[in-house]
């Protein structure tokens, strides 16, 4: 691919803003940047590497001379555009959820399965043209857990997430920040978007709605992509719950094995893999934290050991912190857009 | 047993304060009150219903004349004070580690394991006139599991936690606190007791150490003690997390069944059992939360649905919320207490 003409739609958004932030620290190179955004900012003045782009609102034409679009504007805008920018010849990686589990989109994580995009480029259908971004908690599960799957056979895992407010947008952030001010000025809580007290609780992940069988959306998210990542299935039980910590995930995750594994082996696994940093000083008692993880492009790994409720070496439980707007959002992205870069 | 002389053992920290509380709520039957604490609070007053009574230290003679001894002071004043205070022919009900795993030491749930006290009543050794209170996590799992297992069986449980800072007691959760106060106004953070920040993050429970095998001894607690107060094997991975919540803890627990269950078989089992509330509205999006659990003797369970990673009806998930010092703690406690009235 010649340089390309980059596009960023929900650029002033959580993910859209580290969009633009992977593209520069990753020296992704970019031909020209266009930048989409709601009516209301149009004008508005998006700094990328030293020059300012202005904020379009998007139309029918807006991708005519994009090469690739990073969007990150929420469902409906993807249902809406993603097909017009993919006629027009631009490659969408989409961030939401909107295309996800369309059979002929790819849905890609680069240490995974980078060779998913083929399909794309090579068949006709309602993904051409078309990437998915996986959801947030997916991805950070899908990176450590793929390595040790693929060489050891994971037969069952189950996973409890530690969720940060940033998953619901920067909106959301800044509630949990104000309820904290109000607390500790002594005034009623800020709760317009949450609906209820976030600092000091925790509660069931707050995604649109439930499925009838009692899940979450946030949960099924990840029982249904992952299997379509990993290629074959994959059993996942997963309770995703919001936490107030400000824009990393965390994730105790219990893995069950068809074969036999050693610490040692699952460490030298992990120490291995790409997107991965070990942590596991029980001298400081330092693993996975959220502080730590955000603004990082690793994901964290650590709390090591044995699952003692299981024949030993026949279960593990990890530990895992991941910065959810970067690794479990732009960062996969603009992973992914470098991957076209290579075609 | 006549209206007893009641001591309690540690009386002005976080769970000594609940302790008394306790006493009060349940209308224990006082015949006298005995307050102990440290030499630096020699004198200070303690109210109980009415009358005021002076904090001791305590000695060779102070259980002389005690009926039933609350202790919440730690391991080392167990260690100490215990085998005085049954030696002097005071039942002692004691809240720290130190007795929990000693054989002849009764390790009492009133739901689960009331029986277990007779024997101390009727046996000789170290046990003797000592019950011990399980770790607060323990209590919170083995409540609602218990009456599951009783009557399905559980194969395995896989649990996550996310602990309140209250179970560090109350300098940790003042200590949070601050933290909150520091955060919004800009200042440096308070961080004397656990040397992190803890304000927007989580991190492995800080157990004062670790086990060689990787296990943090909160941890190792549930795994130890479940399978003493449950009266058989019970196979249980456990990871503890301390999350920035100030006094009850929640679990995700995945449950294994040897017997394919019903959701509804499980609703029937969890609303007839003691010390259980079912919260599980959909509507509204409420499901267990600490800050609804805090101040309450029930715990909240909810969430509850079938496991994916396994043949449907084979593996039910649930997560509770308990008030870590009430049920968790001091609740257990004066429970454990009643049981002795009936003697």
């Amino acid at each position: 691919m010649k340089v390309p003409v980059v596009a960023i739609a929900g650029v002033t958004v959580a993910v859209g803003i580290e969009m633009r932030n992977c593209l520069d620290k990753l020296n992704f190179p970019v031909h020209d940047l266009r930048v989409f955004a709601h009516p209301e900012e149009e004008g508005d003045v998006i700094n990328f590497r030293g020059t300012n782009y202005a904020c379009e609102v998007v139309d029918e034409n807006s991708f005519d001379s994009v090469d690739i679009a990073l969007f990150s504007a929420g469902g409906d805008f993807s249902k809406e555009w993603a097909p017009v920018a993919a006629a027009s010849g631009c490659v969408v990686v989409d961030n939401s959820a909107e295309f996800r589990m369309v059979p002929d989109v790819p849905l890609v994580v680069p240490e995974i399965n980078p060779n998913s995009i083929n399909k794309m480029l090579e068949e006709d259908g309602r993904g051409k043209n078309i990437l998915a971004n996986p959801n947030c908690t997916t991805i950070l599960m899908a990176v450590p857990v793929w390595p040790l799957h693929k060489k050891f056979g994971v037969e069952r895992a189950v996973v409890s997430t530690y969720q940060a407010a940033s998953g619901a947008g920067l909106d959301a952030m800044r509630e949990l920040e104000q309820q904290a001010k109000d607390w500790a000025a002594g005034v009623p809580l800020t709760q317009d978007i949450f609906g209820r007290q976030y600092i000091w609780n925790l509660f069931n992940h707050n995604s649109p709605q439930y499925l009838d069988n009692g899940y979450n959306e946030e949960e099924w998210k990840m029982i249904e992509e992952t299997p379509k990542i990993f290629g074959g299935a994959f059993n996942v039980g997963v309770t995703c719950v919001r936490v107030p910590i400000l824009r990393a995930h965390c994730m105790s995750i219990n893995l069950q094995f068809q074969n036999k594994v050693s610490l040692e082996d699952v460490y030298d696994v992990l120490n291995a893999a790409p997107g991965l940093l070990v942590v596991d000083d029980r001298v400081n008692n330092k693993h996975p934290e959220p502080l730590d993880a955000s603004g990082e492009f690793e994901i964290l790994v650590g709390r090591v050991r044995y699952d003692q409720s299981v024949e030993q070496g026949f279960g593990v439980d990890i530990f895992i912190a991941g910065d959810q707007l970067l690794k479990g959002a732009a960062l996969n992205a603009v992973q992914i857009a470098e991957l076209l870069l290579e075609k």
